[in-house]
């Protein structure tokens, strides 16, 4: 997969503000607070929704969040992203419309896609479900790449090592994808973090197309609950397996079963729970590390 | 306030579901998960948005969403709502379809709330936003009720020994909403989880009107992040002091300081910080049980 010729902005904004707070012994504190800003995502020229975000990779979210909803087959399909702070929004523009002058709403499957997910959700509130279920049926996850412990903990390590804006402020997941084949196996390729986690997911699916990456030598590792959503992702992104330092939910779990994700959970120090997709992991070693 | 005259269904379901895992050592191990299940809400006939909840309350779930859309304005304008887990759907009805065959819908200024809903967002991405931030400048906040350092770690205290289903499977956001005065002071007066922190805090919202209760002399503990959408709905709800075990984002911390919000975070053993809102705490008591 070759990297695609987007004209990019790189517009990222300092992830954090300081402000002063009263602590319990009645003294003046500085603290570090993650940013939060709305982006309002603009389609070939339609207003599609307002996200709102830490900032750091606006593109990548905005191409991602395209990518995640359906809306964009392949990045191919994708001539520009201007993201303009000053105006709190973020441009995309189809190769269509740039080389026909035709937007892509003239496609009325894409419209009646955007208006589908109005009326679902996921994460609890708001976010699209009924929408991300449809194409489940077509996702095949490769069995080529399986995961022992130690890159199991090899992952989590690294993850806990790396320089982080919830370190620093708090009120922010991350999301990492990590190399699961040859030398760099275990190596964290994309971090990336946002006040909600299904933007940091669909950060990673952004940046993934824009460094022309597949998911299917991959670990998805998020910091947030393994909920319905977060596995119809990680499962349409094509990654096979899935780790989260957080419980699953029931949905979560039905998915995860029926796709034949590998998904670990509660991974905190040596401890971990694999919940599904058995077949991926190398169970001869474990306990080697425990 | 009264307690409304509602028909309503009690079909609450079992919050937590068995399933098998493997941990480090190889072993299998049995581990309760949250229940997480579709429920599309319908209101006078029209479908609105499926939401994926516990199920632990679905009925106030409901009312607490149309209240916190500010779709309607009372619980006196519901008349029944009717929860189906067959069909994984909740049925509100207005008490004017009831009585005069017309449904709200005819009213064009809710639909047109209805569709402003479908291109914002907040949480990170989905839920509404634009439209809740419109109606907050009517919003006046009470200061007849303080808070003093020994209510919060009261709160904080009952809330941790409460009993919950994050202690049984995680994975689940809980809300409480506290009394602030009178002997019940520091009390839990109404206790909800839920797989988001969104549908929590509606389900409080519509407990609150299911019992009559007002916000001005209560406090609103809640586990999640104090994000924009958090302050704005706790403020809808007349509740003018805000708790949180997390941190806060930019946006929350804003509008927190613009609506004069006390709002508190990182509350951990005697630990916290008071963001904003200071003339409503006590500080006389400071470090008293620091």
């Amino acid at each position: 997969m070759a990297t695609p010729n987007i004209s990019m902005t790189h517009a990222s904004i300092p992830s954090t503000v300081s402000i002063t707070a009263t602590n319990e012994r009645g003294e003046t504190v500085d603290v570090e607070i993650s940013g939060e800003h709305p982006l309002t995502l603009y389609f070939d020229k339609k207003e599609l929704l307002t996200l709102m975000t830490l900032g750091a990779q606006p593109e990548a979210l905005a191409l991602g969040w395209l990518r995640n909803q359906r809306l964009v087959k392949s990045a191919e399909e994708i001539a520009a992203i201007h993201v303009d702070w000053e105006t709190e929004s973020v441009a995309v523009s189809s190769r269509q419309l740039q080389e026909t002058g035709v937007t892509v709403w003239e496609n009325s499957e894409k419209e009646a896609r955007l208006n589908k997910k109005t009326t679902t959700s996921g994460c609890g509130q708001g976010t699209v479900f009924g929408d991300l279920m449809e194409d489940l049926d077509q996702v095949q996850l490769s069995n080529a790449h399986g995961i022992s412990q130690e890159v199991l903990y090899e992952v989590m390590d690294r993850v806990r090592k790396h320089e982080s804006i919830y370190k620093q402020a708090g009120a922010v997941h991350g999301c990492a994808l990590c190399s699961n084949s040859g030398d760099s196996r275990g190596d964290i390729l994309l971090f990336v973090e946002d006040v909600g986690r299904h933007n940091a997911v669909d950060a990673i699916a952004g940046q993934m197309w824009i460094h022309g990456l597949q998911g299917d030598d991959k670990i998805f590792y998020t910091t947030g609950r393994l909920t319905s959503e977060m596995v119809i992702k990680c499962a349409q992104m094509g990654i096979p397996v899935l780790v989260s330092r957080s419980g699953l939910t029931q949905m979560g779990y039905e998915i995860a079963k029926k796709l034949g994700i590998t998904m670990i959970g509660r991974c905190q120090g040596k401890h971990y729970l694999l919940y599904t997709g058995q077949h991926r992991f190398n169970t001869l070693e474990f306990g080697q590390f425990a």
